[in-house]
């Protein structure tokens, strides 16, 4: 405590903060013991203040002279050590060059620098990867799994709300060869927010009132960097099935994962045994976790006990009718989705105690 | 059309009519034209006109003099000609033995006549079966699928909203052979009117809005007449996998399956081919039904869109990155998923229009 | 019966169909008895079909075939004998015109024919009336108040939602003398749809969900038009205070008025002479109507109980501490509050039965 | 800063920890900076750990440990400094006395002690107060308003959402004479969450959603304390209209004042100094007030902006055609209109910053 109150605070400015994960990145960071809000940016609202853009954060001190500028990444390099890029995809990349050159810390919310591989970016995005240089230096920001490399790296690929739902309860079950890398299944449910500040049509009120709907299915882009990630993870080219689907809530997702256990249990003992190879797994994986939640007893994921906070939720079922395992996560696709994530990885990258302002 | 208008008008009951379910009979049966509501039912409301406990309805001329009653069977026997009957798992039974004694014809909207088989209804309900011998008589009231036994039968077990949303999209696939019987998996989304109005701390406003939930998982009721169902239609025993999950809607429904098909589809050409054995599979099955609405070209299902209405949407897609066949299916829960559906059997059962009192 | 089943299908046509508005017309004009949907219009989704553009009615037999075309006038004169103008405040004004002089039926839903006063028009909208001449030979669309006249025009400003639901609970109470026509107050709650079908930021889910909000205030420009009716009512000039605000539904309004009686009632037996009074005054103005409902007993308006209906719900009470009246009613903002009022108005006009298509 | 990390921390507990209110005390005290939550009781949930009551604070260190126990005010007096009674109305008072007995401060969230009146709340709580002696030592918990009062009583009576929302705009303007004392209007519009954690069918999902509606019109009694501390302020006896009305929210209260202004303005230039008298009234009374927000320019209250805060907005509209004032108010029910207000007050009587634990 006495170490962390003479933290030195550090600058940080957020590119594109008008946007629904600007707007989370704004509210963790207004109060964010550690990190002060230099610089925020948007072309559409370039010159008014933070109080004028968000009435809601008109009470803190500083929203009444912190106004939005253009996005100009030479002089943001100036302004903040650390930049949070809230773009969209194939945008991001072009401030990431210039900031990096410049010395900044890069943690970029968009899906561009999440994979390895550019052809696969080709494949899934339909253009040439901007910078594809950078690829290699990029860390994939799930601070669960890459927290060492993290700390390492000055460009963070921060996740979003679908591959973090749906990569934490997969990851350690596939490294522990609990589960066949084969047939996997998810089936998400999103929030609005999750498709972002769109004003579009089929995002307004009365569209998404008293509605359920699927969308993008059979092929999401977001694959692309989910079964890279499986794919390192089983040491072989996995191939899962999502299905996004967007449900009237604020904030939320809710993923429900069917899986085939690498081995059959067809009697209560092996069953008995399953069981406690999975608990034990996610118990080494996330027993220590700040933000992950392992369920216990009866309890089942929900996204309002998530909401506002960087908290997953896991809990999982073994069926003996179908000799599946399903396992469901439930997270906030602004916090652990997107900007809650995007923070927990400054917090490491600026050895800041994790959970600083994400409480 | 002059052969419609000179039908005669049939009196109708309802036991249980203070539920959701009942609501929903109550708002259909008084605008249909070829039923008289001469009889609604509930413990807790008798003595109340129609019009004090549903203020909706109190427009409608008879809301002022018709009476909630107890439900006594002899006493509706005689007011009514057909009964149906809203009430819980394991009550309906009681009422159906006399009503059927006495003549009238009974649609049943609970679970208890949904299976042939008293040991699978003692398997999944945990009680002996009330009255095993009148399984042999009742009719599974799925009118797409069993409309020449409908018209036949006085006891129909009308299926309620999770085995409607799945099955309708499942059995015209099985029966053709088009999917293996194993491995199907049926994830489904239901809006709160679908848990019945219990007044219970979950089913809250604030329990419920902003909150995406499993539950039931992996083993809910509804499996056990889904499964008769679907075997019946495989010609061999079938088990699936099931996960219903609530959402913030008032009406509504929403599955999506994941299925084999029964050959793969390596290329574009067995693709193809696939497609157009599924169109015409489904075309065959549903073409010229009134309420299953096959969609077209990028169109997926969506809640809004069924609200209200006895129309169930389908539509599907092949993924070729992954064998599959997803077929995605929208319904509202109180309509098509249970009062609609009823109100649809008392039809064929009567020889009215299918489609009156339904637009 | 024998006599409305024999009554001609009218052609009908509606200008701005992609609207809220225009879609609650759709609806209700599919299945009216005596109408038969001709044409309909829109801009943008000139070309495409019915189904198409509201996949909801697809399954009726003309949505495939029936296609959008860009709003031309005379070719519409040809069409339909009956059109509707769905379409913004300022835009209805030139296709009136050249309808009338072709000789159809024009139910107008904007503002545009609904002051006599070119004057008041010009102050609350900003600009010149852009057909003067026509306002003598409107006919304010308020079937409860000006049937007669309804009948006999040929051009009806159907008045929107507040207006309908603020003016229906006063104008019999000003018209009898029982509340003075000083110090009206008018605060009222929308659903979104309310604000039509616009892509603005606004209105996005995550703008109005889990918002409560005014707007408007002090002065709304449907002031202008209430306060005209209001007038002509009292016999006197009336200024009243109207306060909108947006709440989290697809449809409803609810509006609570303030209103001083005329007289005092400042013991039991002024209070009981004047609540019999009122009681009276409500039951001759709409003991009759079919869509008027006035609630007894405890009863208070709930926007649940009239949504996707053309019933207005109407409840007060006085209250002996402040010696105030308070009128409460509740309606469905796009069907009493817009499109079932402009059936209601055409049913009228053609001399259907005045609730065919309601029901 | 040195000094307030050095600050002892102090025992808290909650009586009635398991309602809305409730449970937001406890959101709010397990990272509270200076308190330390000793204990939380509730009967129905005696024995359970927070973490199996409210899976939200699972990830906390002490909701694993701290369990639930029956309410026993003597061992309560031990466990804690500090007691918040978060009970039904006329509950709270057998409580207060022995924890005041012993030594406690007493926070209580219901209305037992928020009036000087015996007699006036047994006209509107319908029965004798429980403990008439404690009404002259409690102080009414509005700390903008009694924060001098606050920091010497141990009996805080914090008010609830509708008299914060309707007292803190009006008393400084009644206090300035700026307004009239009669004639007062308060609409208000209130989240379901402003019911309590009632299990009543009336609050279930589907009755709320889709559902707007008054209620306790004309007599609520929350009146009773909110005339008496309007009198206080005028130094006559105020009588007020006051209108409550449910709408599908979770958190959110919105109040619509409509008011007389003491002097008429009946040009530009007496509307432009009374614009200016009230803007000054507000800036002396709120303009550092950390929790009030003054809104500028065209900006409006909007439960939105204040959700999940301790933060309440005001904005205000003189109407030069009516002559009237007409203030709005937003805060979240559960927070500035209940749990947060409660908090507000132990940091100020406790000496804490009076932020601390609430941004």
């Amino acid at each position: 405590m006495a170490a962390e109150s003479k933290m030195k605070t550090r600058k940080v400015a957020i590119i594109g903060a008008s946007g629904y994960s600007g707007e989370e990145l704004v509210r963790l960071l207004l109060h964010h013991p550690h990190a002060e809000l230099a610089a925020v940016t948007s072309r559409q609202n370039a010159g008014q203040t933070l109080a004028q853009v968000f009435p809601k954060f008109a009470s803190h001190p500083i929203s009444k002279t912190l106004r939005f500028t253009e996005p100009k990444a030479e002089l943001l390099a100036k302004q903040a050590e650390v930049v949070f890029l809230a773009l969209p995809h194939g945008v991001a990349a072009e401030y990431a060059v210039p900031l990096l050159d410049a010395g900044c810390a890069v943690i970029d919310l968009s899906a561009d620098f999440r994979m390895k591989s550019a052809e696969r970016y080709r494949e899934f995005y339909a253009h040439d990867h901007p910078a594809p240089e950078l690829l290699k230096k990029s860390v994939y920001g799930l601070p669960e799994i890459y927290r060492e490399e993290i700390k390492k790296s000055l460009l963070i690929a921060s996740p979003g709300c679908y591959p973090t739902s749906i990569l934490l309860p997969l990851l350690p079950l596939l490294k522990a060869g609990l589960i066949k890398s084969t047939g996997i299944i998810a089936d998400a449910l999103s929030g609005v927010t999750g498709a972002g500040r769109k004003v579009e049509l089929e995002y307004l009120f009365a569209e998404c009132n008293e509605s359920a709907r699927p969308y993008g299915i059979p092929r999401h882009r977001h694959l692309s960097e989910m079964e890279e990630q499986l794919s390192a993870a089983a040491g072989e080219p996995v191939v899962i099935q999502f299905s996004p689907h967007l449900i009237p809530l604020n904030r939320g997702m809710l993923a429900t994962l069917y899986l085939a256990p690498a081995k059959p249990f067809e009697n209560q003992k092996q069953m008995a045994a399953m069981q406690e190879q999975i608990t034990r797994c996610y118990q080494t994986a996330y027993g220590a976790e700040p933000f992950v939640r392992l369920l216990e007893g009866t309890a089942l994921p929900d996204t309002k006990n998530v909401a506002g906070t960087n908290v997953i939720e896991i809990a999982w079922r073994l069926d003996p009718r179908t000799g599946r395992l399903i396992v469901m996560s439930a997270l906030d696709n602004l916090t652990k989705g997107a900007s809650g994530q995007a923070v927990q990885n400054m917090n490491i990258l600026r050895g800041f105690p994790e959970t600083a302002g994400l409480w």
